[in-house]
């Protein structure tokens, strides 16, 4: 017997009742049933995002939901600050240059946060930057930024705050009414506990101000047209259905957990995981660690892929590798989706039984022990 | 017992193996095995376009593919002529709008095709008009254009032509390469048998050169990128991998029925149906009918809205009613989808009992024995 066993850092784990939901014969989206179905996810979405704002939701992977946001929230006449330390940040400048949006980047080393200072800076010098976009947990280094403080700065100076909540949205704290984030962006695959297909964008009063000041530099993407279709319960081009469906079930369990146990359930099986491949060898690549995923050096004279082909192929555990100049220096952990401490310890056990069979020298047993005392100490 | 059927033009209904393959339990897309997975996917796309191009997948709806397709093939310097006779043609012109790409206008009244005739005559007064952007069938009113002859005359004049393919490909006979489309378009939720989150476009050499001969004036629609990934199999942005392991339950059953044969089947039924309903007094809306919908005008005295709310909450059959002017007038009837002759039958059934049960004066019984000639007729 073999288990697929999923700690990508998206796609993650989905449950069992959310994929049968999705199975349910398929039904039209122009109806009083969808429009409740809808109304009622867009509801549970508020509860995630931790807002009182719209939740829309847009058919797309989670950058097609984060270049409706940059290209509704950036007509003509503004320039945004592109915040960049990994592969994510980096898009959304692409984004920018792709529509000829003006911008400044702003560059950290792969593995660092984004910190209230370093901003305050940026915006001192730029004072035609009034727009700010940000990765919260920028999932190619497994690093955090410090969103709440960025928001209160962004307050201060009236500079518009959109951020990249990808993989931090129903993973970690993200408070976007409480800190004052202006657009809040997530996909489905990551903490949700959804398969890939759906992106979502939650925008408050500034930000309805400023995309109402301009026109969008784009059709699918224009936020006014979700705005719109949403008052009635509707979405303004055909949704994925059926992932709306499954999306009522995987909010739902995230409402009955409560959302701050879900938070602590994954910074937890963080911890335990840093912990435990500590242990056994493994460093942490980010200076500022996000709890959504981990960014694990591979030690010396361990081969990566073939360290992560093994897992694959022996143990089932589909784990992810680095990307661009980190790509066979790092092994990448996520704890989204549909996962419970026992499955992280399996994550470690499988880890530490591939480094055994592949003769690397260390202490067997010692890294499912330390990931042990971090669930004993609660 | 009330079952639910699909008649809608699009979502339209997906066989139970399709919708189980999608609960399978959940993988990631990075691996050997879902871009073998892929592979085999694109090949029978080829197959369903009729093509030996590559036909690229995106997440998200048709609208947000043939947006790809419309600002990859226009970058600057290229202007596009807009053939509206409908909601989808005039929202092809709505995007080059958004995107400032340079377009006329060419505009037939509602349940009219396109031939080539007309089109020629616009490219003559025109000639700056290098693309030629088409709804091949016409959802919003069941009307078809003559793409076949439009694409000789596109040959003919080395103009570009993009068609919208949406209710089209795998439904009525579509022939890319043979005809000479260069752009071809579709979305899964039509008669691919999929839920909707998925669009697709094949694109030629003539189109690829044009791609390349500027920048795209977006990102997550640059098909320069899906090219990219799909040399290895793969997408550049996370897919809706569930869809794709659908696609190919649902293609691999046309692939076993034989596209001329699909075409054959959804023929008998959309002519059972226009019979079946002139026969109940219901006039077909388009001067040129199309065979993957059909547009019917509801009869002097019998009100839209309540036959369409009758047909689905006392019968289960989910139809279509108009849009924009011809709302409240007509009806549509999707004929895509795992739909059989026995279904359209049911249809007409339904259509006759709801009329008797609005009071409505006809010969009870007449509208499925018209329809049941067509089929013992073959």
């Amino acid at each position: 017997m073999k288990k697929l066993r999923l700690f990508t850092p998206g796609p993650a784990m989905v449950p069992e009742d959310v994929l049968l939901a999705m199975a349910d014969p398929i039904d039209h989206h122009r109806t009083g049933q969808f429009r409740a179905l809808f109304k009622e996810v867009s509801e549970l979405l508020q509860y995630l995002f931790q807002t009182k704002h719209a939740c829309l939701t847009i058919t797309g992977s989670g950058t097609c939901a984060a270049e409706a946001a940059i290209v509704s929230c950036l007509p003509k006449g503004h320039k945004a600050l592109i915040c960049e330390a990994g592969k994510f940040g980096q898009r959304w400048g692409k984004i920018c240059d792709a529509f000829e949006i003006p911008n400044e980047k702003y560059s950290l080393d792969w593995g660092h946060g984004f910190k209230a200072d370093g901003v305050a800076k940026m915006l001192d010098e730029h004072s035609d930057i009034d727009t700010v976009i940000m990765t919260h947990s920028e999932t190619s280094t497994a690093a955090v930024s410090d969103v709440e403080a960025i928001a209160r700065l962004t307050r201060e100076r009236d500079v518009l705050f959109i951020v990249d909540g990808i993989t931090a949205v129903g993973a970690i704290p993200v408070k976007m009414d409480e800190w004052g984030i202006d657009v809040l962006i997530t996909g489905s695959q990551k903490a949700m506990m959804l398969p890939p297909g759906l992106g979502f964008v939650a925008v408050n009063d500034r930000a309805w101000a400023r995309i109402d000041s301009g026109t969008a530099r784009a059709f699918y993407g224009n936020l006014k047209a979700y705005r719109k279709s949403f008052a009635s319960d509707d979405t303004p081009y055909t949704p994925a259905n059926v992932m709306v469906k499954g999306a009522r079930v995987a909010l739902q369990r995230i409402r009955d957990e409560g959302i701050e146990n879900v938070w602590s359930r994954i910074a937890s099986i963080a911890r335990a995981t840093r912990e435990g491949a500590g242990a056994i060898g493994f460093k942490t690549f980010a200076t500022d660690p996000v709890d959504s995923v981990t960014a694990l050096v591979v030690p010396e004279g361990v081969d990566e892929p073939t360290l992560r082909k093994m897992m694959r192929s022996k143990h089932g555990m589909q784990i992810a590798g680095g990307q661009d100049h980190i790509k066979g220096k790092v092994i990448r952990i996520g704890h989204m989706g549909y996962l419970d401490r026992f499955d992280a310890i399996a994550a470690i056990s499988a880890l530490e039984l591939t480094l055994h069979e592949m003769g690397h020298q260390f202490e067997l047993g010692a890294g499912v022990a330390a990931a042990q005392r971090v669930f004993a100490e609660g």
